[in-house]
């Protein structure tokens, strides 16, 4: 939807905004560090095939995915020559009806019978490295990749994401944390096989030299959180809001809870103190003062949830609204 | 979407599911404690005109609104008695084109200006009583109501939430805060005028005799933290997810982030302690093992930003769906 004509005065509030010139950065930056097939980005952070688009001509093919219609909506944008889901699912069929290359995290007898029963041919055996989440114990990958090789399946390889470090701001603890999780990750690959070591994210891209492909979402966009690591992306998505009202010790505007993902805490405004925000609002001490109508922007501490409220993300070089990309790989 | 044959089972998950006796029980206590228009139901709890019509059925046929889609929403729906967009906006012109009796709040002189500009005719004086958001100084309310006529617009009366008061555990606190907030808004409304004293949500719905209505929308779906108040509401509101992988300490199941609303904290699970949520996953320990494909209830934390995450609200009967609901009334 290119539109030229319009500027951000046009943009019902709350609206996502995406600073083109940071955007731009931050997506040749990491194809710098990490060309081609280095870098399987994750789209759970923006799920916007317009933006996946945009990582795909830089190089980068496959992709990684978080749930079953983010892998549904990169295969019907053609984006389909190596989807990930990076995630286990009980019921894998409407994976196995796509026109496309998909592989799917296994970490249990379930989800290796999951896949086969659903028409999926590949897989990555998930390992726990450390993030008590899902993936199997180390030891226990080996027998696991045997039986879904049993099944009629192809193992490509083994997949350990190691969360725990991703936003450990001391960087050589984050170093620490990231070998400690690889070290797991490479005895269980030499159990398994296969050509693919899939993990990492945006805090780990530049010191995971394990992996054979980082699952980095995050640095497109950018949040709060990751900008406290000093990595070389920039805060690229700000929720452009209204103020509304005006007190002589505060201000209000129009970016809420339902515009902001609140799950690592309250988002930055520049030059105020950010009080508290309730379903539609915010509420702020700006250090000059505003006055009602007036436009600001609002940055979310993650990324991943903010953007999963929104419809649309307009991508802007300063007041100027560029294009529009509807958030089109939502739901489940 | 009457869907009498569907179960619990055939659900993909996460999903919003809504126990139909209790949001019975939710629906009726409120009508009898507040009949017809002393209830003004807030729909952003919800965001769905098919509850906003059992609402209406039960007599009340004044909505709230927080956002212009909500009040086009319900508009379109045919709900469009009496709508209150209790809400400060810049713009109202797409409010002022709809064929439905509008109301909206207004606390300056440029809220007053946009909805002269708009279109819209009638307004409420928003006052603060004390949460610092929106609203007026009550002692500047007489001469807003004053400005708002001078502009031709109807002066209903006032507004004021009380919203600091609204999740205070201590019973008598509360009633005093609730006190204290309505003592600011009846001065203010002897200086504006109208029938209409707006006020009160679902912690302070049987406490508040100064408002000639309530506000309340959380007590139709309730949440865990409305829950600690011993309201005569019961939680209706749960997300259906799906255990994924399990370990000896800990399992995890894919309801996460991008399905809750985490500004009031982790959701809960029954006979489990909660770890952490991911963006598509929730760690959990639980009392009595779980198996990997089990189905569970994650009960949110805070309902609003929750619901506003999805795109259909289940209304179920034990493992029976009755009818699936779309959240029709998201975005802005």
């Amino acid at each position: 939807m290119p539109d030229g004509a319009r500027s951000l005065n046009d943009l019902q509030t709350p609206a996502l905004v995406v600073d083109v010139a940071a955007l731009d950065h931050n997506l040749l930056a990491m194809s710098a560090a990490l060309p081609g097939a280095r870098l399987r980005p994750h789209v759970k952070a923006h799920k916007c095939t317009a933006l996946a688009r945009r990582q795909a001509a830089l190089g980068h093919r496959g992709f990684t995915c978080a749930t079953i219609r983010e892998v549904e909506g990169l295969a019907a944008a053609g984006l389909s020559d190596d989807l990930l889901l990076a995630n286990e699912v009980l019921d894998a069929r409407r994976l196995g009806a796509l026109p496309a290359r998909v592989t799917v995290a296994v970490d249990s007898e379930e989800t290796i019978a999951a896949a086969a029963v659903g028409g999926v041919r590949e897989v990555l055996i998930d390992v726990n490295v450390g993030l008590p989440r899902c993936g199997c114990a180390p030891a226990d990958a080996g027998r696991l990749a045997d039986l879904a090789r049993q099944r009629g399946l192809t193992v490509r390889g083994v997949m350990g994401y190691e969360g725990h470090a991703m936003l450990v701001e001391d960087a050589g603890k984050r170093s620490q944390l990231i070998s400690d999780s690889m070290a797991l990750l490479r005895a269980a690959h030499a159990e398994v096989g296969g050509d693919v070591v899939s993990a990492g994210g945006t805090g780990s891209f530049d010191r995971n030299p394990v992996a054979t492909e980082i699952q980095a979402g995050s640095y497109a966009l950018m949040d709060t959180a990751y900008a406290k690591l000093g990595l070389p992306f920039r805060c690229a998505l700000g929720v452009l809001a209204r103020v509304v009202s005006v007190s002589p010790s505060f201000a209000v505007a129009d970016c809420g809870l339902k515009a902001l993902g609140m799950d690592h805490g309250n988002p930055a405004i520049d030059g105020a103190k950010v009080w508290f925000c309730s379903d539609e609002h915010i509420t702020f001490a700006p250090e000059i003062p505003v006055r009602v109508g007036e436009r600001i922007r609002v940055w979310p501490a993650h990324v991943d949830p903010t953007v999963a409220y929104h419809e649309r993300l307009h991508l802007v070089e300063g007041d100027r609204v560029l294009e529009s990309w509807p958030v089109d790989l939502r739901g489940w």
